[in-house]
């Protein structure tokens, strides 16, 4: 299958984050996409490179305002002086709109100052924007919905081969290296392309809490996700419980599958094959995988132990649902490995799509 | 009038915090009390230690389950091994339950892990706790406390001369300097004590949101506020405005009065002269003033340009409502005269109330 591609992502390199006062250094910077990129490349993908296609992706799954103020973020951080490094400048936010304080705070009359205003869209201190975060953050919703339209063609299957990742980004914020929901906006693409009911099913380790939210009363899209249990200590900390099914229109439409720490292969399978399952259920005419790869064993940001056999497996149930299918890259960190775990599940897939 | 008093507030003592990724020193530290408690000797004020009271105060005014994670944070966060400076580990929040992302967060299921559970309370990266800071918070409410005993018990009016300061704190929330909030503590112990109806007045530079916040759907509590108008670019940015008037039962029972940066005396007194105005429609009996002096000229933390001269008519203007009146230190952050202009409005007050 094609591999869609743009090199605007190489913008976005903000070298780390801080975490619990510590400047750690980054490992979802520039050289990610390209290790990524040279994989498939390797395996024979074709590349293609996703045209610009401005605002109007992005803004069909985020608040205009949320878009606007990432948007005029960097800029208004420089010329206000907050300036840490001046070899290179980042929005650190550092208050926050959290639920109890900002119950009177209202998005129509956001703060006069870039480094509160951000705080009403700001989830943590680890996802940082530099001078090229935001276009390199539209590129990659570019590189999703160009995908989507290949599928809409009439392709079986395609692949965004993008960064920064975007299952953590919800209607109106940002947060766990993630900026815009390139899910959610090929899920949506592929809805105003005339495809009447979608799913999108994470893989990625952790649970995509941005995509949820997204569609959390939204029955014509369905999430369903197998990740490490959040109640084990691991992000998105406050939500990805198997309680969570969705409310109103969407109430059944998502579907939680926390995993425990240390989980391998077979469990986690199990626990996919129940979200393919209810994707037969819903009834959903095409199919768009968040294909994170860091529940692999040796991945630094979590405790599942899959292996590329899994993988491989991961891609072949995904494969026997037979609808159209837009791969789209989410978390995977380990530099030396993950892209080739990323075809493995590519490879799955094909055996059993067709 | 008295000053009540404890040693404990020393134990809090963080060093300043992270603003915009940068390690700032901080202006709310150890000598910061013991230069306002040398102030009121000199000014020939009696100092009277205040009892421990345990912690049914603070849970009169706050969520169980927010105490209970400031209680345990600081040697939860050491046990996990997050120490930054083996010399003074501090818990520094990192990720936040802002409204969006926390949408589906349920505070009666935590997470798991420290680092993750303060980032359903905590709102900015200042706000730091250290060894003793869950301790010397604690003790700021026995203080409030215990002044409004004395004045419930008969006193014309007392002063708790407090740190860290508390109207930030909400029900569930801390931040800007705030832990707990002594204000609310002592307006709701009057209460406890038979007062029918009791008035806040906050004069410090800074809205009050935590206070505002704790009394927003109570008629009893009468929270009436004269700060820089958020919109101006200050703290707490997100609320603070004049259209925020309480809701339901305590509908018209907050009262937001903002001033343009760089207010001067006779703008700032005719603002609080409606508040007190206001004070006296909603007929309280009692009165607590959350006295921050932080509006004055020379503070580094507001624009306002408030003198000594407009810090005693101030004093003057709350005597005249001549009712029972608890004074609790709020900010206030030049630390060469920041305990004089406390004076000024002490004896302002005396002046009128006799």
């Amino acid at each position: 299958m094609p591999t869609v591609w743009t090199d605007r992502h190489r913008g976005h390199a903000t070298d780390g984050g801080y975490w619990l006062g510590i400047h750690l250094p980054g490992d979802e910077e520039p050289e990610r996409g390209d290790a990524l990129r040279a994989q498939l490349v390797a395996a024979g993908s074709r590349i293609v490179d996703a045209p610009d296609l401005g605002l109007l992706p992005v803004l069909a799954v985020h608040d205009e305002r949320f878009v606007d103020c990432l948007r005029r973020a960097y800029p208004e951080w420089v010329a206000a002086g907050h300036v840490q490094d001046p070899g290179q400048p980042l929005v650190v936010p550092y208050v926050f709109a959290t639920s109890g304080f900002a119950a009177r705070a209202r998005r129509d009359r956001p703060p006069t100052t870039i480094r509160a205003e951000i705080g009403l869209y700001a989830t943590d201190t680890l996802t940082l924007l530099g001078a090229g975060t935001f276009d390199a953050a539209v590129a990659a919703v570019h590189v999703s919905v160009h995908t989507a339209d290949l599928v809409a063609d009439g392709l079986p299957a395609a692949f965004a081969a993008v960064r920064p990742p975007g299952h953590h980004a919800g209607p109106a914020f940002f947060g766990g290296a993630c900026y815009f929901n390139n899910a959610a906006a090929a899920a949506q693409h592929l809805r105003s392309r005339g495809v009447s009911r979608v799913a999108i099913v994470d893989i990625d380790a952790h649970q995509g809490n941005g995509t949820q939210e997204i569609f959390w009363n939204r029955g014509d899209v369905f999430y369903g996700s197998v990740h490490v249990d959040p109640g084990a200590g691991w992000y998105p900390h406050f939500v990805g419980y198997a309680d969570e099914v969705g409310e109103g229109a969407g109430a059944g439409a998502t579907l939680n599958v926390p995993m425990p720490a240390g989980t391998g292969d077979a469990q986690w399978l199990a626990g996919l094959a129940t979200i393919v399952d209810a994707v037969r259920a819903h009834g959903s005419e095409a199919l768009v995988v968040s294909l994170g790869v860091d529940a692999e064993a040796d991945d630094p940001n979590s405790p599942l132990q899959i292996t590329a056999t899994g993988f491989r497996e991961a891609g072949r149930l995904l494969g026997e649902l037979r609808v159209p299918t837009v791969f789209v890259q989410e978390g995977g960190y380990n530099l030396g490995h993950f892209a080739a775990l990323v075809c493995e599940v590519l490879h799955g897939f094909g055996e059993r799509h067709g």
